[in-house]
């Protein structure tokens, strides 16, 4: 008889957390959602959800497997650990981490889990909402076999492409925070080079042409310096997201000892880009660090 | 009757300017090849050219114009100014100078070019020498209509796509510096990316297969990591080409006054490499600026 799990709670109904429980619900897995917003609550029971709440210990008997998708390593150990659900979790219960946090905090809510017999997968998740939705997030995870193999439906429910970093928990949140380190100088960069180009009154429709069709494209730079030619701000990932992970990446240059000049740069960059009152807009609005230009639907 | 060029003199015959000689040869101009290395004229001859040599005074009458295709702004004065074939042009011969230099140094020679009556096209070049081979460059090019009309075989038979960034001599260099700033920083970050990857006991295959699959990723990073990944740091492109282009950014930062903090962190990072003694390297091996980690291939 498989080991592999059939029930699952979701623990944070956001943009990610909500795409992948439908993804389980098509999968056919037993998805209990919990989320403290009631209106994501019911789009989830609408959606097939065997029962919500927004408190876990409703069901946690039920659980043969918990998905944690919210924001930073406090709500995972509020969530967890306060809230009393690790305790009332029946052992052997595997639970997946997917919030972006450090490895020593991975490893810290590791210890924790053990000491009640539960297992620890270190996965955190890319690919935002559009790939959640489609069961097609990109998984980075390290954690024992047995965590792997009891976790496969979800995995295989939520992710085209699942990456075993290795066993030691810690290491898929180091390599979520190494991708972040990109992502994050990739798009204070491209705010620099758009910048530049505005202030040498090179039209920034064609600067982003020109560089989406050669050589100096990347990723975050094709996404979100289109919102600065468009001169469009509304976040669809924030400013102060980048702050946070831009710092997980601090923290871990600092238990490494190793030195990471470009990413601290565009850590102050963002940082700076907050203070003065840009936190909660679209991350592009890095690029608002920057005086004696002028952009397009941003007035100084 | 057209105003279109029939013929083209091609100074500087390294993979960019040979590709670019072939295509023009294939698209029925008339070229002629200069450079100072004997065995690619004899290469240029075999492929097709009206006449080569190293002295383009040889057959300067015959030109209707000529493409630069040298490295840097002082290897431009000298082909054009020093050799005095500018002073042998035939008037309104239209100049193509294709290096990747300064704005500054691009009107100069606008105005040096001007007192001969030349008409100049600041066109600096993208995409590699797989590109020019196939006549697929990308030219990111400003400067007046009639060179523009005057070149379109040129244009045509080398690029896949002419971006017409405006009348102004200099708008053309200052998109191709924006470009290569853009480029620089992305091998520099992702060296950064890497080095902390090989610090914190990740597999860099494995690192490098998760981020050229998701949102971290960059053209630059996709390339030049692969390098770092199979330990082979034989130049394609030298870490001293990004010492140049980089500080070509940094002098038009001064120009424009304007702050560039990501592009400046990494040029030092390649200055340093360049003095550790990898300048002559491929430009992944800025990586080598890391102590305290192990790489592939590479002995400490």
């Amino acid at each position: 008889m498989s080991n592999e799990v059939k029930s699952i709670g979701i623990i944070g109904l956001g943009s990610m957390g909500m795409g992948a429980a439908k993804s389980c619900i098509n999968a056919g897995l037993d998805v209990y959602g919990i989320d403290l917003n009631e209106a994501a609550l019911a789009t989830l029971s609408d959606a097939g959800a065997k029962a919500v709440s927004t408190n876990a210990l409703d069901f946690s008997q039920q659980l043969d497997a918990v998905l944690v998708l919210v924001v930073n390593a406090k709500q995972v150990n509020t969530v967890l650990f306060k809230t009393g659900l690790a305790a009332s979790l029946k052992p052997k219960t595997v639970v997946m981490v997917s919030a972006t946090i450090s490895a020593d905090d991975a490893k810290q809510i590791e210890q924790q889990l053990n000491s009640y017999d539960l297992i620890m997968l270190d996965a955190p998740v890319s690919g935002g909402a559009a790939k959640a939705a489609t069961g097609d997030m990109t998984i980075m995870a390290s954690g024992s076999a047995e965590a792997f193999s009891k976790l496969k439906p979800v995995l295989d429910a939520t992710a085209a492409k699942v990456y075993n970093i290795g066993e030691q928990i810690g290491l898929g949140a180091t390599v979520k925070i190494i991708h972040q380190l990109l992502a994050g100088v990739h798009i204070a960069v491209g705010a620099e080079a758009m910048a530049l180009a505005a202030r040498a009154n090179i039209p920034l429709d064609l600067m982003y042409d020109v560089v989406t069709n050669a050589a100096g494209n990347s990723w975050m730079f094709e996404n979100r310096m289109k919102h600065v030619v468009d001169g469009d701000y509304s976040p669809k990932s924030m400013v102060d997201i980048f702050v946070k992970d831009l710092n997980l990446v601090a923290d871990t240059a600092k238990d490494l000892q190793f030195p990471l000049q470009l990413s601290s740069t565009a850590l102050n960059m963002f940082i700076s880009a907050s203070n003065a009152g840009h936190g909660q807009e679209d991350d592009s609005a890095v690029i608002k660090v920057f005086d004696g230009i002028t952009l397009p639907g941003v007035e100084k």
